[in-house]
């Protein structure tokens, strides 16, 4: 399968890692020296078309006049992940429960490559799964961070459960400060959808549910925004300054 | 000056406010009961109207079948917003230097809600201003964050640091790890745009930078990712949990 990425960083990320790249295409007068001098060292090449071609390409994204033809985006199992997490690691997963906007989730992979979680798991369903949105706004995170599609959630929390993860879910019910938990053990983080939030099912396997404290008027936080504060308290509560 | 604002939670939220709402159009079939119920309340007409248009009236944003003519969004003066902080709390401002992304401002404006920031500071130039996608996006946190917009931020710095305000600026330069500081003391915050941070004048204005910990590949996190996990660790540093 091929794709279409697109926008000067994302590319330039592609470049630095292993990903094919079929060929990249620029727009005139763009003549990026960072990416023409990677494309020429990896032997991709790259044609000059008018603006308007790349606009059709990626259905008037922002592509800043540059966009390249790439391998699709590979999925992993989630045994593959849990295989290579390093033994002196304590694993972190984050699980996504029915997230629908590419920009989260682009945003996501982001936080999740910038704090070292070891995979990504999200539903074959009801879920935006891996996109030329998201490669774009996760700026190339895309190329490291672990994704995993499950056709069941709630079955994939069961089997980590019996390897010893616990299921933290970021949920309202019978939930505490997201700070009063010690983040050091093998853990899975559960978010759920922009609208709904996590699923009943999923609800049912978590272990303990944490919520972030909110003295405004907004009832909620956005999802990619939630997801980092999270995932950086469970950072903090591994590497914690010294 | 009107402006159109759409999608259910945020009329829904500008419903409760105080906000002058002069007419809500919504798509037939729709019938949100919530909206209608709070619109007889408050003695606004509701106008049924066919899809189409509530497309044109906001350039097909995700308007989820309803749409409201409002009263324009008001900036605040700085003065203002320094003399309402009541005398009891510690002063919390943020500035934007140049943030060009609606999403953006309005995740933001949604932190700053959730975690009591008293203003937000945004320049005249090159800055994305209160609009409806950022309304659409902030879920109705635009109606309770005041926003001020000046002429020239690094002189907005000097006349803030004159009244007590220490400026901590999200920068790598000669950083500090974000979990360093104590940020109880009258604090603003200074984010950088996108995709060149805090311009040379301002930088030159913070007292201190601080910068998040990333251990993976990718070199800088999502504006508003970024300045949720500062925003909460000012929070935290400013309410312990007990």
């Amino acid at each position: 399968m091929k794709q279409y990425i697109y926008g000067k960083n994302t590319i330039m990320e592609s470049l630095k890692g292993e990903k094919v790249i079929y060929q990249i295409y620029m727009a005139k007068n763009v003549n990026d020296e960072r990416i023409l001098f990677l494309a020429k060292k990896k032997n991709i090449k790259v044609q000059v078309v008018h603006k308007s071609i790349l606009n059709d390409m990626v259905n008037h994204g922002v592509h800043q006049g540059v966009v390249a033809e790439v391998e699709g985006y590979d999925y992993y199992s989630l045994e593959d992940i849990i295989a290579t997490i390093p033994s002196d690691k304590q694993p972190l997963l984050v699980m996504l429960d029915g997230l629908g906007d590419p920009h989260n989730l682009g945003a996501i992979l982001r936080t999740c490559d910038a704090i070292g979680v070891d995979g990504v798991i999200i539903g074959k369903k009801r879920s935006v799964g891996l996109t030329p949105v998201v490669a774009k706004v996760s700026t190339g995170a895309i190329d490291h961070v672990k994704v995993a599609q499950v056709t069941n959630l709630s079955r994939t929390l069961e089997s980590l459960k019996k390897k010893g993860f616990w299921i933290v879910g970021c949920d309202l019910n019978e939930s505490q400060d997201y700070r009063a938990i010690d983040y050091n053990m093998p853990v899975v983080i559960v978010i759920g959808s922009e609208g709904f939030g996590i699923s009943r099912l999923v609800k049912e396997h978590c272990d303990m549910n944490v919520v972030l404290p909110m003295v405004g008027h907004v009832t909620s936080l956005n999802a990619s925004v939630a997801t980092a504060v999270i995932l950086y308290q469970v950072y903090n509560s591994r590497h914690p300054l010294k």
